[in-house]
């Protein structure tokens, strides 16, 4: 299991990324991810720096929509982790049990044709290349 | 490539598909991926309907955002057909240029994250058990 | 694209790897991937071992069972070459399409559960643990 | 770690599937993954749906050949849920500790067979070609 | 297929960041990969930055070993692109035919053994835990 | 979890395997994976031959560097055995906290530009075909 750094062991440079996590996030809970990425600051910094601007800059998709690709993405993937914290934050912004379903049913759908396609090799329609 | 069922040369069972997805999508315009499929009537009549149901089916997520999702696990497992069927499909349905940019930052950044969450071993925190 | 080592332009170690898998395969031809392992000679005889070995290896599990289950790996990582050529190997083993189908079906249904197990976070039952 | 939808406190619908389920694989016990779908009705319809006739429905592949293909994805996804219950499955359709090797056998050189075509590049040779 | 931004139709924003590549790259050519995500500046901005730190930053791995690096991930993820785009810079940073052999063949054994891990259900030792 | 074969209990052939481990690893711990796979005495075989020469085998990458191969494709596959095993492997061989953030940070990179590099559907340049 990672080590983790907590706030009070954390230098300058973690402490201020951690207190921007805080604010952007309106909570005092630093999750067990960065924490485990502050063994490494540079890492630190630009992922939290790259997550910050995808799910909360500005943008034409609503924050739970982008909560709704991430877990999609990361059950795709099967990362436990990503899971489990990007479901609790989907909810938080007001995913539904139904709509929790719903997305399932559809990453399921995809993981299934994704390799239907590829298994019958399908190739690619005219009207579908622009 | 795939052999592809032409609707002239498909039996009675799967021509009645093909005219569900027509009517179903409001084109006359059956794409490659169920011609390919029609090989295996079975296999065809089944993922139809779970697709259909899926994407088109009653529920609380709009179809343009059930659309991001299939596109989101389609670039996640790199299967080529997907995204540029999917995509279109989207955009059909409404995705700008700038909603497309904003799914793939979104795509990207939990890919990265996914990987760190597991090279770091991160633990689950209590908080996202329920 | 790939370079690839001909039979007339290889190394004596190259040559003898390409006759024992003509003399196992029982075919003149040698498909592009062993030519183009022959880049890296130590790869290639690893390679062809481990392969000659779990394909046509003494075992329980037939010669046409052992294809359907590398096209169901080439299939879910979606590696378009060992499809077109195992598929090619499966069929000259007896895959007839009937069988290719249910296969399909199988490999979709297996990555349309696989990612609903990860999503829904499902604990493994006792019973499933030896 | 998942809810789940015991029978006593289950709607009519899931009800029947779950009866359904008993009664395909004459067995009392309903595993944990269908007790969590049951959180979305229309999800485990469906995926019971496919599932069932994916892996008993009539066909030419025999019962053994279909859990092996089945735990085939699940390893190359790494799914330990799909791993642990299809494993199980196979091991009471008659799969000896002999076949279980060989088929892990097989699933890692294809694994290891699939990224060195990717790597090396290589083209699909006209002959794969249909 | 991708449309792409050329320097002459970019933005100040992006011509920007083109020219920040050809000076951090030491060359005029700017690659299709970044031609494409100008489509959506702030995404070509995040990841040229993080790409730009991970591969060029300070730090104690060398330039070619990152780039094995990337590369062994993008055949694990059967990314042609990024195969194709991060081999031609492995081999400009000095990578021989025998290296790429030797990585190919690493490649080639973790995805392997990391199957094995899983279907056999391996258990982590409890030395591996820190 | 899975059975395993302790030295006591193994054949001939398994324990000269396991000496064989002991002596080019210069430790007398047998770690569980190889203790999983003995169930299987081919597949151990095969599998520590063909891990044995890409890992300790002549040729021009230095054992860390083989070691940070191995761990990015392991990450990018989430086998959390791998990942375990193998970063233990590469501190023993030298690879610091430093290092290990770093490789992290590329692992992470490659795969968001993975996606990228799918999801916008970018061409080959001519320049990185050879």
């Amino acid at each position: 299991m990672s080590k983790m750094i907590e706030y009070e062991d954390a230098s300058e440079e973690v402490r201020a990324i951690y207190d921007d996590i805080r604010a952007t996030r309106k909570t005092e809970y630093i999750n067990n991810f960065w924490k485990a990425l502050a063994q490494h600051p540079p890492t630190l910094r630009r992922t939290w720096q790259m997550v910050k601007e995808a799910m909360t800059g500005p943008g034409e998709l609503d924050p739970l929509t982008r909560e709704l690709i991430y877990v999609a993405v990361s059950v795709t993937n099967g990362c436990e982790y990503c899971i489990a914290s990007h479901t609790a934050a989907a909810r938080a912004k007001g995913m539904t049990d139904a709509m929790f379903g719903e997305l399932m049913a559809i990453v399921g759908a995809a993981n299934m044709t994704n390799r239907l396609a590829k298994g019958f090799q399908v190739e690619v329609d005219e009207i579908f290349k622009r």
